[in-house]
């Protein structure tokens, strides 16, 4: 008999994964959480049904999160992640050459356990010496913090539940007031495909507050229509010109591509206003 | 009630479109063909159970398989498409200002019904001055012409069915000779996540023929994983250099995209055994 785990990627579109085990389900105090063995991706991590990371493609993700901010500020020492309780931002974060330190704030004390009982390979950044882990609210935790950070990554799941505030004009101010003076702060944006509205959100919200804006891509395959953008809203740095050292050796980030990524196709231009 | 219209991508991973209408459903001579009305991505062409094309993505796949090569050869007077029978490729190649004549060569008369009956966005192509429709078998014609075309695409289903002999070396070899001295090759080569051995295949295949082979990608939401390839085998010219006029208006292709594609993830490179 073949079990099947669903994700409706939108109200008209399936994602289904035969599914041989169900490791975890539960209610957490902010949203519905499981962990699926799936036989494509891999062991599987869902929060609210939507899939947030998988063994098999896990590495695009947190790679392009982490790394085109962190190599293109030239002196990444202190990061601070909101959300992203998996630790697979964490990871790329502490393997950087330059940082110091990694902040990781998660609000969900629960998505951390999941991750420590299944994703070893994730988990692992919360034992490094430069990580730091806090359970706490973001949205406060950004508010008590001034002129902190060198680089600021927001891994969220979508505008809904939990994240809904992560997307708001008022937290990308704050995390405006609690980067450094030349500071850079980098999101994910949703598909170009199935998300137009909330990238115009994002990269409205974040042209607000910060003199640099920038959109930039890569293909998760397991994420809605499988291409995901990243928005950067940047104090000084242009993010495209890479500047500090990478993490080696990586899967999918490369030099090229942290270029090529900024490239956009016409119809992802026009989502933002930006000339064909 | 919700009708769902489902590609298992693979055997453990389905794509499923909720769907208001069946428009048609056949056996061809050569596959099993359908065209649905989805609610998210518009009417929808799938042969063997496999989605071909949709009203609303169909300008990534067509763009890029087209585009690419008659772009980087400075001369692309004649261009001849084996398969895509849909249209698609045919009207990117008769719109491009340097094209005299574009030759499609299908082996499925029904698949081009089926495209003139429900996707006049696409059959346009087949009415145009420059276009030549010809129903036959592409192995057979490739071989009766030596020397002649500036440009082959090859738009093939998957090496499933009628299209397994479309990606084998004497097939490539014949491409090479119904090129001219100077032509170019492209074709579709599937997903980088899910086939690399169809990848390596295809590039080894057009390497042993080709002085210059490279690879490029690009996001076709109902293709699986999002991400697909595309390989180039050029008697001459460097594909990454643009060397003619673009057709205009676009809504994926531009210039950087052009360069942009061919900048591949680390484990895309090591599928073709290129450093990382």
């Amino acid at each position: 008999m073949d079990l099947w785990v669903t994700e409706y990627q939108t109200p008209a579109l399936g994602f289904s994964c035969k599914s041989s085990e169900t490791l975890r389900i539960e209610k957490t105090p902010f949203q519905d959480l499981a962990v699926v063995v799936t036989e494509q991706f891999g062991k599987m991590l869902l929060l609210d049904g939507m899939v947030m990371t998988t063994d098999c493609d896990e590495f695009v993700y947190h790679e392009m999160i982490a790394m085109v901010a962190l190599n293109s500020h030239p002196d990444p020492r202190k990061v601070l992640i909101i959300g992203g309780g998996d630790g697979g931002a964490l990871r790329e974060v502490v393997r950087h050459p330059k940082v110091d330190k990694g902040v990781l704030v998660e609000i969900d004390a629960r998505v951390v356990q999941a991750s420590r009982d299944f994703f070893p390979q994730l988990a692992c950044s919360f034992s490094d010496p430069k990580a730091e882990l806090i359970i706490a609210d973001g949205i406060k935790y950004i508010k008590e913090h001034k002129n902190e950070f060198d680089v600021i990554l927001v891994d969220s799941t979508e505008p809904v539940g939990p994240a809904v505030a992560l997307f708001s004009p008022e937290f990308y101010q704050s995390c405006f007031e609690a980067l450094k003076e030349d500071g850079m702060l980098a999101v994910q944006s949703e598909s170009p495909f199935f998300n137009s509205e909330v990238i115009q959100m994002v990269y409205g919200g974040i042209s607000r507050c910060f003199p640099l804006t920038d959109l930039y891509l890569a293909n998760v395959p397991t994420y809605p229509s499988g291409l995901w953008s990243f928005t950067v809203g940047s104090k000084k740095f242009d993010p495209q010109t890479i500047r500090s050292l990478s993490n080696q050796p990586l899967k999918y980030y490369n030099e090229s591509i942290h270029k090529a990524a900024f490239n956009l196709p016409n119809f992802v231009k026009e989502i933002i206003g930006l000339d064909v």
